[in-house]
Parts: structure tokens; C-alpha cells; sequence
């Protein structure tokens, strides 16, 4: 675990010299192996990008997944795992995620749990994970549909965040990530969501390194997630609900888009509970749904929502915890909700987004 | 990760009393579930003798697995998982893992990553584990025959080791735990190996307890296993691939069985390399042969060993690696070793244990 902030911000390296700065890093550092976990999209799109500014890895394993959530179980990790043993891969092997979130969070469990730890570094390729997945020493795998519900804190050796690769990515992606850099904003930097909330903002490494920022400093505080680290779960509560609920769908939801949708539903929630006042509901809500387009939720997924809503992780026994805005930059983590305040909100949700 | 020996210790509640320590940390500490691990020997035979003194595990879930190393496997890692996501366990849940090696092993693994770690305490009922297995922070699954290839650093939090227990045992399981306490006293006290080499030695707590000490004393020295705990790989190096290759077996050999045989082949291997003296090599050979009576090794395995140490974890890159006795009571760890020497000894056992 990093020692203060400045340590933790100095592996993470954030702009358009980063895969420079990785190649750097693979000269400096010994590896006997290298392995390359990439999925269909990344292989095709980022994995010629690494290479030809990394040209150490073109003798790297390359283990290919398939694109999407359905890849974080243990199924696929077992393949990566009996793939390493084939490769009789060593304690001085580096594993290298090249790819979203789905991507980081999988390679870096893997690389935890392998001969008790192997190392490993994060090259983000989405926004998404740029912002998020990518920083802060959790890895996860998803059993029987309950997301995140397997994992190990775990540091990466490094990141190296290359805008670069934002280019590849489609629209549908880009609001993806953008929706965890809003929720960084509205729970940890007032000034933020007022630039992302400006409509001639325009996407750049500076805004990313702003995300991070918030992400790093909440994490240090808190690494295994005993308290105010909780606050990167706003949204999410929610969220993971409603990701769940769509992820039988032929064309599943995305997680920023199930994260948007959590966050206008918590925000009432918030309101009922008289943390967040009338103003800034509205002034986020109605950003939320005029830029972010949520899907509408049909009335009879209230009841199976609310469901799943016990298994979720972040609660304690059987109390329901979420973490709230109470104003636009400030977080309230540990607030209790009942199944009516929560029935309510998204009976709201249902009138606001058709 | 403890700080030190005494805190270290603290944790581990070692004789006649250990169980009604047990139900007192229960009362002290505040877990709203309990979910005991056990293997159908365990359920049978120390599952009553648990209840009977700590009566407020009566509520606890049950969870029992077939005996054997087959077990520590994902899939049962899976059922387990999904066990608890059905009991809608939270992070207040304790686990207790009422067993040998592998309940030890298997449930430490689980409750190490599920919601990225749940405590749990060591209950062992056979002697190995209450000398070896139980205590020093180091989780395992088997993947596919190789042994402990998955796993984690995670510290129990807390031991309680009741020689009642030993009374359930067969004498070959007695046996199968006094092979790595004989490891123990040959890689750090001799005073504790004359003791075991002594005809008219009993064992007791106070036995158990001088092995609990060297091995507490080297894991703490080293948590992440990157030096000097190596030593506590003496034997088993070749033990491992011993167990490997006999692990299809209808009667498969125990650990212990297999620590011995490496133990005396190892013993070998550091006589040729001028480690340990042909004085010391007779002492320790000998009493191992006469009082474990190893099973033979085939001709015809002798190069199946060989290939199943390329895959053994504790090997770095691709040089093979032992923790070798340079005396009775000190062992060098990190000593390079090829093939060839294996070999020789691999063939001297063969002369030796018919």
C-alpha cells in the first residue's frame, strides 16, 4: 500500500508521453516474462499502439478475452492462471492490462492471487478505467451474476494513463467514463463538476488528472474501504442493482450508464432524507439526464431491484448503507435507507425518464 | 501483517484451555454470523467437542467438505463462495476452520477474498496443522495438480490450537504432523530435534508449542515470503512433487509423508554440495527412515519428479532453487540446483527406501 499521496501519484503517470514513460519503465525494471491480457476490442485497436512505443513487449504473452462484463468470472480467470502455469510464468513475471475496466480488474486479481502476487501495471484504454478502474488497489471478479463480490486489495506496480488511446474509443464509451469522472466531481471537487458542467468543456488529460486526483486522495485515506472511501461508492449502490438487473440483456448496459441512473435515483434519495436541497437536485438531475440520455426502468424491475439490493457488498448485515450527496462537491458515506425511501425514488425515476 | 513475535503469539492460543479461549474472544467480539468450515471427519469427530465448548456457535452455519486434498480446489472455493452470498453474509461474518491443512488452507483462502476479506480463525484438529498450516498468514488452492499455485497473504485472526483434538487422530495423521515439526526443529532448534530424537519423548502442547515458536518466530521475519521463510520450504521442494505425482493415487500419500521423503532426498542434495556433513546426513536420514518408513519411489518416476519441479512455485524464472540443512538446527536457503543432483538423489533414495 503507497505510503501519502505523493508516492501513490508518482506510479501513476498521467499524459501524452505515458506509454513513453512505460517503456522507460520496462528498461529500468527486470522482468523474466511478460504477459499481456488485452480483450477483442484492445487487441485490435491498442494493442499495435503499445507495441510500437513499447517494443520490449513484442516478446509478451498475449491472452486474449472476450469483450464485456461476462469475462470477470472465475472461469476465465482459471484460463489465465493455467495459461500462466503453461507458460511457466515465474514470480518475475509482469502482467499487463491492456484494456477497461472489465480488463484491469480481472488481470490485476488474477496477478494477486497467482503464486500468492505476481506484479503487475495498468495501461487504462477506456475512459472509464482511466478515470477509476485503473487507480486505487482493488481487483474484482463477479460470481453468479453478484458483481465484485470476489477480490483482494492489490496494488499496481504503476499506470500509465495515455490519452492516446481515447481516440479508439466510440461516443457510447467516452459518456461511459465520463459518468465516474461527474461522480468524482459531485462527491469530491465542486470545481470540476462546474467546468464538466459547462457545455464547451472539452475532454482532455488535464480534466482526467483532476478524476484521479479525487480518486487517489480518498483512497489513501482509506485503502481497505473501512470508511470514507465509501463515498466512491455514490451512485454505485444503486448502480450495481441496476447493472445486474440488465446484465441478461443482449445488449447490456454499460456501467457508467447504470452508475448515471444510480446517482439520479440517490440523489432523491438524498433529497427525501434532507441531505441535498431542491437546487442542486434539480441542477444535477437535469444535467444527468440531458447529457447522459439514461434508459427508463420498467415498473415491474422496481420490486426485483430493490431485491438484489440485500446481496449488495456494501452493506453491513442487514442494514442498507449508501453513501449521498448532501451537497454538490460533499459526500455522506454510511446513510441508512429503507426499502419505501428507496421504492419512492425510483417510482421518480420512472416519471423523469421515459 | 503482525508486529512483532509477542503480537504474533498473542494471536495464537496454544493448549488445555485453548477452546474455552475461544468462546470467551466469541463473547468479546461482535460477528453477527458464523459460518464453521469442516471435512466429514471433522463434522463426526471435533464438530461436537467445539459446540460443547463454545455454545454460542450453535447458531453457526455449517459447511462441510469431502476429506482430502481434492478439495482445495476452486470449485469447492465456488460453493463455499456462493454459500455465503446465499446466508447473505457480510464483512461481519467470522469463518472457522475447523480441520487439518486443507480446511485451514482452503478456508483462509476464502474468506481472504470474498468481499475482498472476511476474518476468520484456526481451529486445527490434526497436528500438522496445528504446527504448520494454521499459523503464518499464507492462503492456498491447488490448480489443476499444482499445489498451492493460487493464494493469498492473510492473517487469521486468531489460532486456537487444543490438543484435545489429537485424540481423534489415526497414528498415521500423528505421524503426518510430526514430519514438519522434525522439519522445524532441523531448520531452527536443535535442542527440539534431540528432543524428538529422543525414544522415550511424548508429544505434547509443550512440543507443539517449540514448533508453533520457530515457525512464527521465521514468518515474521520475512511475512511476504521473500527470504529467509524459504527455509520452511526445506523438503519440500521435492515434497511437493512427490504429493503431485501421487496425488492421482487411489491412497494418496499425506504431506507429511511426502515432507519426509523430500526431506531425506534434499538431504542428499546438500551432502553433494558439501552442505551437510556425512555424520549429520546418517542422524537425520536415518531416523527419518526408521521411525516415518517412507514409501518407495519407482525408477520410473524418478524423471516425471524432475518435470514437475519446473513448475514448482517457489522457483524463480527458471533456475531450481532448495532450501538445503548446511547443520542440524541451520538451513541455507536460495541454494542453485540442477538436475543432475536431483537425480543422484532421487536414485540414493531409491537404494535407501525399499
Amino acid at each position: 500500500m503507497a505510503k501519502n499521496h505523493q508516492t501513490l501519484l508518482k506510479n501513476i503517470h498521467i499524459g501524452q508521453k505515458a506509454l513513453f514513460t512505460f517503456n522507460t519503465f520496462l528498461k529500468k525494471t527486470n522482468y523474466k516474462q511478460y504477459f499481456i491480457l488485452c480483450d477483442q476490442n484492445t487487441l485490435k485497436h491498442c494493442l499495435p499502439l503499445l507495441l510500437a512505443n513499447c517494443p520490449t513487449l513484442k516478446k509478451a504473452d498475449i491472452f486474449e478475452i472476450e469483450s464485456g462484463e461476462s469475462s470477470k468470472s472465475l472461469e476465465v480467470a482459471t484460463q489465465i492462471w493455467q495459461c500462466l502455469i503453461d507458460q511457466n510464468a515465474g514470480k518475475d513475471t509482469l502482467i499487463i492490462n491492456l484494456g477497461g475496466g472489465v480488463v484491469c480488474d480481472l488481470g490485476a486479481f488474477c496477478a494477486s492471487v497467482y503464486k500468492r502476487g505476481i506484479d503487475f501495471v495498468n495501461v487504462p484504454t477506456s475512459l472509464l478505467a482511466m478515470a477509476d478502474a485503473s487507480v486505487g488497489s482493488k481487483t474484482a471478479l463477479d460470481l453468479n451474476g453478484i458483481k465484485n463480490i470476489i477480490g483482494t486489495f492489490y496494488d499496481a506496480k504503476a499506470v500509465f494513463i495515455d490519452p492516446i488511446f481515447l481516440f479508439t474509443l466510440p461516443n457510447r464509451e467516452i459518456k461511459n467514463g465520463l459518468a465516474e469522472m461527474v461522480k468524482m466531481a459531485l462527491i469530491g471537487n465542486k470545481a470540476l463538476w462546474q467546468t464538466l458542467n459547462n457545455a464547451n468543456t472539452s475532454l482532455d488529460e488535464k480534466i482526467i488528472q483532476q478524476a484521479v486526483q479525487i480518486k487517489s486522495k480518498i483512497v489513501l485515506k482509506d485503502p481497505f474501504d473501512k470508511g470514507i472511501r465509501q463515498a466512491l461508492n455514490y451512485g454505485h449502490s444503486i448502480g450495481h442493482a441496476i447493472e445486474a438487473l440488465y446484465s441478461d440483456n443482449k445488449f447490456p448496459i454499460l456501467h457508467g450508464e447504470a452508475v448515471v441512473m444510480g446517482m439520479i435515483i440517490e440523489n432523491h434519495i438524498a433529497h427525501q432524507k434532507k441531505l441535498l436541497n431542491k437546487t442542486s437536485l434539480l441542477e444535477v438531475n437535469n444535467y444527468l439526464i440531458q447529457n447522459f440520455k439514461p434508459k427508463p426502468i420498467a415498473l415491474s424491475d422496481i420490486e426485483k431491484c430493490i431485491a438484489y439490493l440485500q446481496h449488495d457488498k456494501k452493506n453491513k448485515g442487514n442494514k442498507l448503507k449508501f453513501s449521498l450527496l448532501n451537497k454538490i462537491g460533499q459526500c455522506k458515506i454510511q446513510v441508512e435507507v429503507n426499502a419505501s425511501q428507496i421504492k419512492k425514488a425510483l417510482l421518480y425515476y420512472t416519471k423523469e425518464v421515459k
